[in-house]
């Protein structure tokens, strides 16, 4: 058995980030993955500047890689987005070493935010977009845990705006964690699947539904 | 950087479960892991006809795998199990896809409840239990649901007594999931990674804490 569908739609994940395309796959989703590049910063930038909440900026990013996509292919496609803010500030990924000690010392003994947004679009308009929360709180790392840290991780710490994978090293920086697996990957999984069911996704055999 | 470990003290797993040693090796942990094959099916049956709640017997069975390998090895050594109830029952894992199913059609739209048990032995006695909880609904599943699930699983299905992997295709049966990621895949790390740094675990290098 190929995996899931939707009867002669193509679905598309607006994204090339591999850990999104990765759980997709493993989930058995039949889609096609395309990176939808927008200038994230600078909305990130604006919509702080406007005091707009971390959720709203999300969904935004998480659309308009969305429609930048729908623009091109036809079908079910979707856009997600992932910002982790603490204590008002909102994260981007660490671009070095140097970074991702920095980001690290701001998060220590605090418990930050994951907020996670899921856009669908069908036929060039949006249909479906959820926003859900993870909550996890660092323990108090000293300079030498830092030190250690991005030592056994190298450059893994760069990929995401809290320098960690929970499956992996990122374990060794937690005191309490809330929120589901998905949340933390960066994909409101369940709630994703249940929308596409609604829309008729289905199990398929072979190469049906591509 | 090689991991964490606890200078002069080795630390062992008293099980072979490619996923809890694939867990604690991702996170770091410098140990080594020795199956310790109790009659866990005698023991669960006994518990129940004794009306021992589910994480008693958990506790029990984590105590007993970590006493069979620490009285063959010195050092800190990790006991776990990992126990699936629902309404008063207890599931153990399918011997076959028949029987796959049939855990399925009795966890069809549902909420069940999975017991994590860790315990830690040193100088032959348990220094440290914990028990954490998990709970999972699953969505209103169709024979059909079901069948298209285990034709996408294959035998995988087989290595959980819920039959599924929430980081693969068991994404397919939830409607909800609450829990801690390491607890749905049968091990506490964050309270067991505490406890081991309260007695010493640290950053090493090369073989060192080995």
């Amino acid at each position: 058995m190929a995996g899931w569908a939707i009867t002669k739609h193509k679905i598309y994940l607006a994204s090339a980030s591999q850990t999104r395309v990765h759980l997709l796959r493993s989930a058995g989703l039949v889609f096609d993955a395309k990176a939808a590049p927008i200038d994230e910063e600078a909305i990130k930038q604006a919509g702080l500047a406007e005091n707009v909440p971390p959720d709203d900026i999300a969904i935004t990013l998480a659309e308009l890689k969305a429609q930048k996509l729908a623009s091109q292919k036809e079908g079910y496609i979707i856009g997600c987005d992932q910002l982790l803010s603490c204590e008002g500030a909102i994260f981007s990924k660490p671009r070095s070493e140097q970074e991702a000690a920095q980001h690290l010392e701001k998060l220590s003994g605090k418990t930050h935010r994951l907020h996670n947004a899921v856009v669908v679009f069908q036929a060039g308009r949006r249909i479906w977009h959820h926003c859900s929360h993870a909550d996890l709180t660092m323990r108090k790392l000293t300079a030498q845990d830092i030190a250690d840290y991005l030592a056994f991780c190298g450059s893994d710490c760069l990929s995401s705006p809290g320098c960690y994978q929970i499956e992996a090293g990122g374990a060794q920086l937690f005191s309490e964690i809330k929120g589901v697996y998905y949340d933390i990957l960066g994909l409101p999984l369940l709630p994703l699947l249940q929308l596409l069911r609604a829309h008729g996704l289905m199990a398929i055999d072979g190469e049906a539904g591509k």
